[in-house]
Formats: C-alpha cells, structure tokens, sequence
C-alpha cells in the first residue's frame, strides 16, 4: 500500500511567487509613523485599484494560495469583518480567531507570543487585535509572517488612519491645501491622533473643536506647531463649519465628563445636523469613524457630503491593498 | 515608486453581471405573503437544480464574485450554518457575524440600521436575524442589497417555510389535493402560521391537532374559513392519523402551560411513535421543524415516512435558490 | 416563467467522485487503536506530500466540492483552527459550528445524535470536538458521512497522537531504535496516553518521568511489558536527558496536587532550560503539545532541537492528510 503509492500533486506545474517586491512585501503594519507620503501614494493606488475590480468582478484570485489568521482578543464585528472581506475578496483563506480565545488556550496560561507563533504555523499573514499597547509590535519581533496591527488599546489603530486619509483624498482630490476640522473628543479618540500624525506630513490647515476637558494632548499639539501647521482650538463646530472641507466627527462619551451637568451643557455643540450643514461649503466632507451616537443626525445620511458610510467601504479597499502588499501581490 | 506602476488587474476580461433578471433579482425576501403560486414553483424548480447540483458536484462557481454578511442577532447554529453551507456551496463567500454582536458596537449604542448600511458596504447581500418583530423589513428600507430575513422574532422566517412546503412538494409529487396535520403548538409556533398561509394557496385540507390552550390563532382561521378551505380542530392525533398525507408535528414547551398538571394531562396527545404509525397511510410523511424533544420518538427516525432530516437538507437547497435568484444568477 | 426555465447548470460536465478507494474512504477516525503500521506509514506520506504542496502552492483544489463541518462543544481555537486552515488548504469549504452552540439547540434540549444528523444534512465530513467519552464513536454510528474525533473529554485526541508520531519520524528519520522520555502529568495526560500507545508498535524504549502521583497508569505499563517494550520509570528528568532522542514534556498542574508544598518540591525536576539541554544529544527533539506553562524555558525556543512548533505545523498536515483519505482524494 505505502510503496508505489500514487502522488495526489503534480509540483512542477506552479510555484507561489511574490509579483511584486517593494518595501511592503514581508512587512509588518504597526504604526502610521512607518508611511511616508510615497508609501501613502502607493497604498492608495492600490486601493484604487481594489475599488474598481470589487466594482467589476466582485472578487478575484489574487491572494490565492494565502491564508490570513485573524486574531482579535477583544470583540471588534466592524474592524473583524472588514479584514475577513478584504482577505475572501482577494481570494485568500480566513481562519477567524476570536470566540473562545479568551476561554481556551489563554486561560491555561498561554502567553501572547506563544499563541502568536503558534497560529503562524497555519498561516502567511496574521491581523491582530488586542487590548494591550504594544502587544502587535512585540508580537512581529517573535514571528516571521507579517503582522498588521488592527488595535492594540491606547496604541494606534494604523489601517484607520489609512482609510480615513485615503477617503479625503478621494473625495476631495488632494490633500495639501485641505482645511480640516476635528471635533468632539479629541483626547482620547486614538483615529483623531493617528489621522492628525498623518495629516502632518501634508500642507494642510488643522481645526479642533472640543470642550475643555477633551482637547488635542499637548505633544500632539506641539509637534504641529514645530512642524509650522496651521492650527487653531475651538469649543464650537459653528467656528469652524464654514471654512472646513473636512468635518471629522467622534462620539463625546458622557463617562469622560466627572460631572453629568457638564456633559449637558457642552454636547449640543458637538451635533451635527441638517442645520448646521447648511452654513458649511458646497464641496466638502463629513467623516466619521463609526459607531456614531447622535453625534450626527440622521437625516444627514442622504446629504452627499455626509460620507462616513463610503469611508467604511473604503477600509476594505484599503485592507485589500495591505493584504496584497505584504504577501508581495500588489 | 508610484509613477508607472504595474497595474494588479486586467479589468477588460470579465464583468459580474446577472444571468437572469426576473422578479427576484435584488429583491427582499422578508415574509411568504409575497410569494404567489408562480413564485413558489420558480424557486422550487430552482431547489431541485440545486439538489441535483450538489449531490454531483458538491459545490460550482455560480455565485463567485459575491460575498453574503450572515448577521445573527441571536444564536441559531441550525439556521446560520444552513445559510452558510448554502453559499459556500455555490461559490460565494460568506462574512458571519455572530459572536460579539451583543459586546462591541450594539453596546457602544449603534442602532441596526447603522449597522446595517455599515455591513452593507462589505457585501452583496444581507441575511438577517434579529429578535425585533419587522426588523428585516426596516433594514430592508434603508440598504440597497437584498435582505434575507431569517427570523424577525416572533414575526416570520419565510425560509422556513418554503422548504417546508419545498418538502411536502418533492415527497409526495404535488401539494393540491392533499391533507396535511399539523400537530402540537399552533399558537405560538411561527413556522406553523407561516406554512399554513403559505397552503391556504392551493386546494388542500388541513386538521389542526392541539391541546385547548394552544389552538391556531383566530384570525388565521378565519382567513381559512374565508378562502373556503376544508378545515377542522382536534385534541387528538388519532383523529387524523389514518387520512393525513403529511403530518407536521410541532414541539409544546412546558412553559406554556400556567399548570404543569395540565400539561402531563395532555402530552401523550401529541406523540408520534411506532405504534401510532401503524394506521397511518403507507404513503404519507412526517414532518418536524426541529430541533424536537420527545415529540417523535426515535425508532421513527428509520420508517422511510420520517421525512424531518431530509426536511433539513431542503432548507439548504431553498436558500441556495434564493441566493442565487436574488442575485440574478437563477 | 416556470415553463422552459433556462438551466442554471450543466451537469453532464463533470461529476464529483473519489479518486482512491482504499481503507481510509468513508472511515472514521476514532482513536489510534484502529492504526496499524501500515495505515501510519501511508497517512504519514500523504502528509509529506502536504507539506510539500503547502510550501510550493500554499494552497489547492484537491478538496473543491467538499464541505467540512467543524463542530466544537467545547472551546480549543488549536485544534479547531488547525482543522479549518487544513480544510481550507485543500480547497474545501467549511462550516464552523463553535460559537452559540451552548445556547440554540442544545438549550432547546437537543440530544447530541439529532444536532449530528442534522449537521449532516450540509456536509461531507464532521470533525467533533464534545467533552464527553464516547461522544464521537456514538455520533459515528448514527450519522453517514465520516467522523473525525477531535477530542472526546478524557476519551482520545487521535490526530494530536498522529501528530506527535509524524514529528519523531519527521525529524529523526525513523521510529523504531529510538529511546523516548515522556515528562510531567503521565497520570491525566491525553496525549501521552494515545502516543504511547502508538509507539508500542514499534522497537522503541521508553522513558517516563513523572512525580509519583502522576506515574503512568498501570494498565498501560503493563501493556508496554506484555509487549516486552524496554521501559523504566524515574522522578527526574536528569536520569534521562542524555540518552533520550525524544523529549515529549506535558504540562505538570497545580491543581493535581492535594497539598501545595508537594507542588513546589517536585516541579522543579519538571523544568526544561538551555542548560538541561547541554547534557542532552546533539541530535534529539524537545516535543510538547501545547500550551505551555514553565515547564520549558523561553530561551529553548531558538534551541534546534526545540522542535514543539514544528509540531504544530504537522497538525496542519497531517490533518489534511486524514481529510483528503477519508473523502476518497488520497
């Protein structure tokens, strides 16, 4: 039976090959300090073109033969399913790591890096999200796939960022030139301070709208001012909505205020609505990275500045053209 | 880096386009009230395509290029890996989303429509389960992908139903004609209302079976009684045990009896068995929407008039034909 | 509309069929008992033929047509990710059924039997994973299509065995002749059970080092010495360390112990570092299945001899292997 035995593949036929060998193939994604505006131009061409075949095929077979772990730590349904389409939309294969990992190996004591270098035996490219800062840097010390980071806690979030910058861009055509407003909590919202950090490497006009207790973190705001930004604070969206092309908007959550009165007296300046959007230009945008509250009326949704919806879709193209990257086919 | 880069795709071979436009391409399937007879017998002709491609093939291309978000608000592994198995199945790709619903955006306060329109921008079309009566249709509203509703509460779970009535179709050759029991919980059982209404189309007569407590609900006699159906109640299956063509036997869950004494007077009423099948028609079917508890006992599952596990497999090849309808591909 | 319906598909085409018939087809894979040296050597080069095609192709088509149900009652994101990413390699579609399966049917009081047939109704193979003894040999009796056990509670883990015997092979050229020191919980642990067992096929020693109250348990030594196995037992692992070829290290639990000062004496005697390892061969193998606690220092990973991930990796493959024979593909 064991001798003779007739083989299932013929090997010769085809080898996996990098197409293209760049500065993403094999790289991890951490941090949006590793982009350059080069590497910004080169993702969203990428993502273009990821637009325009979803447009057209649906899916296709570029990513055939890879597979992705997709490993979250804590619940992320948005952030999960964007990576699990981006990835099934090339081609790629999905192992979805997230019910039960909290119960299983982890609670025998299992450490991070172990599972970690566990799972990159199944896999060519492992997405990781996980509560604790730091946790995807130390990870791609450990093992040999590329890791991209999709949230470790306070860390950063870098394929937001991306596909946040990437929507002004297409929708807006540039980047340098830009007036863009930032409101709401502007302390702890980690996508407002990884898009600022993006934003700085542009010519571009930056507005913060927020109460008092949730302004910009004074590194940030130092670091705009040293590289000769223009910045200016606010405590009301009316001082910026005339003049914004960009209106980034983030949830202002009440456990953030010690005393509720506060929160009460301050929130109104933070909605956006049907109203106030009359008084903004004709060609601009409002952002979002979702999930909103009432931050923004819902009646904004059908005003095609509202693009905070395109903005999701545009996470998968942007995870699309990471994916690609990494593994060498874009 | 970024000038003359190679492009990834040729996008002049191929365009996704539907093969058949009909009155299902892009539709919701949100209840059976909109299905007509023609209808019925277009996605049952689909099914039985569906059946022989499987057991051929096992799985085609006929849906690659599109990608299905299966959203479970609550669990339903019967349901969701049917949905799934039935995509998968025809080549397409599937999104769950399950696990974590309830802990990470739901809880950061998103509405479903939110949700909803954020799902959409991933995929093609959208099957939805949600314990909110109407739900499906609200989400219907306001995304532009179909809608497969998959159980809205106590509302409808219209997949269920075709493949019940798919099964009645293919075991015994037609549906007019027939006398079909059903047998147990009529008041609260969802996919019996559903069935029944669904019947009440063709020229049958139905016996309903159930303890005082659980009759089928008076509105939906009488639209029976209207439509000059022949219809009658019982307390006992052996009332209808040696006409019935189909039997469809339903759970009845303690609960529901404000005293338990009640219920053990009554329970013996409603079991299948061996025995009782003795002096059912040689040619007739028992049905069961499943999972069951003692309702049928287990030596029934070999007599060749056990139809509930061939009833499950039904169900896969009825969505398959409804994904592919929706999608324009059948 | 329902009169000369185009037909979606053309069946005449192709049909889905096995391509060896041997004694793998349609089998289920229970427990080692049921594998004869044979039947190793040939799983064990279809494995090698794995290997080789996942590191040229990543992944094929070998499997297209099929579909796997994962079903998991109890949380072990190893195995089940291990059997997914196997699946998915081969081109094959799968049904995972983890997440909810505690609170839908099984709440509704589902026996296990009526969850395994209707499972079966979208399938082509189960693998099963349910803490209780017997469950899987009980599903295989009741359901058609293969039965891969995935861990039975304190029952068998069969591929883990099969797994841990590819490795020594793998990596040492051979089985018999070689001297195997098993280490830790010798009592409780699963997976030495099933690998000793299994090497009691061949010409092999065997070493096992344990504290007293987790000696190997009697039934199997006396087996071993009805074979006429050389075998010795010891307290630490010094005794051993210079002859071993193999390390198979498990991990020792606290919990084991009724008096926790009997813990800390003995666990160090349990503990693998770099400088153990320089008292031990050049040419041997440090195994563990994983997860481990301290029972091996971080610093023996780099360590060539550390071959516990590599492990991990032949999980993959020769878990395809297993898929592919029982489906009739190899």
């Amino acid at each position: 039976m064991t001798k003779h035995l007739n083989p299932i593949f013929n090997l010769d036929q085809f080898e996996r090959k990098p197409r293209f060998i760049n500065g993403f193939y094999k790289r991890d994604i951490l941090s949006v300090e590793q982009f350059s505006q080069e590497d910004l131009n080169y993702v969203f061409s990428r993502a273009d073109e990821m637009m325009a075949m979803v447009e057209k095929w649906g899916t296709c077979d570029l990513l055939k033969g890879y597979t992705l772990a997709c490993v979250f730590y804590e619940p992320s349904t948005r952030t999960s399913s964007s990576f699990i389409a981006a990835m099934e939309r090339l081609g790629g294969k999905v192992i979805p790591i997230t019910e039960g990992i909290q119960y299983s190996s982890v609670s025998k004591g299992e450490s991070l890096i172990d599972s970690m270098i566990t799972i990159e035996q199944y896999c060519d490219v492992i997405v990781l999200r996980h509560p604790q800062i730091g946790s995807s840097a130390m990870a791609a010390k450990h093992v040999n796939v590329p890791i991209i980071n999709a949230g470790d806690g306070a860390g950063e979030h870098p394929t937001q960022a991306l596909l946040d910058l990437f929507t002004i861009k297409n929708e807006l055509g540039c980047i340098n030139g830009l007036r863009v407003a930032m409101v709401g909590d502007l302390r702890y919202g980690r996508t407002v301070h990884s898009l600022t950090q993006l934003l700085s490497q542009y010519d571009v006009s930056l507005r913060f709208v927020s109460p008092d207790t949730l302004r910009l973190p004074m590194e940030l705001m130092n670091m705009l001012i040293d590289k000769g930004i223009d910045v200016r604070e606010s405590h009301k969206i009316e001082d910026v909505i005339e003049t914004a092309d960009v209106l980034y908007v983030t949830r202002i959550q009440k456990e953030r205020f010690p005393d509720i009165t506060q929160y009460e007296e301050v929130k109104n300046y933070f909605v956006v609505d049907e109203e106030l959007l009359k008084r903004a230009k004709e060609k601009m945008i409002v952002m979002h990275p979702l999930p909103r509250i009432s931050e923004i009326d819902y009646r904004v949704d059908k005003d095609p500045r509202a693009a905070y919806f395109r903005q999701v879709q545009n996470g998968l193209y942007i995870r699309m053209a990471l994916l690609a990257a990494v593994l060498g086919q874009a």
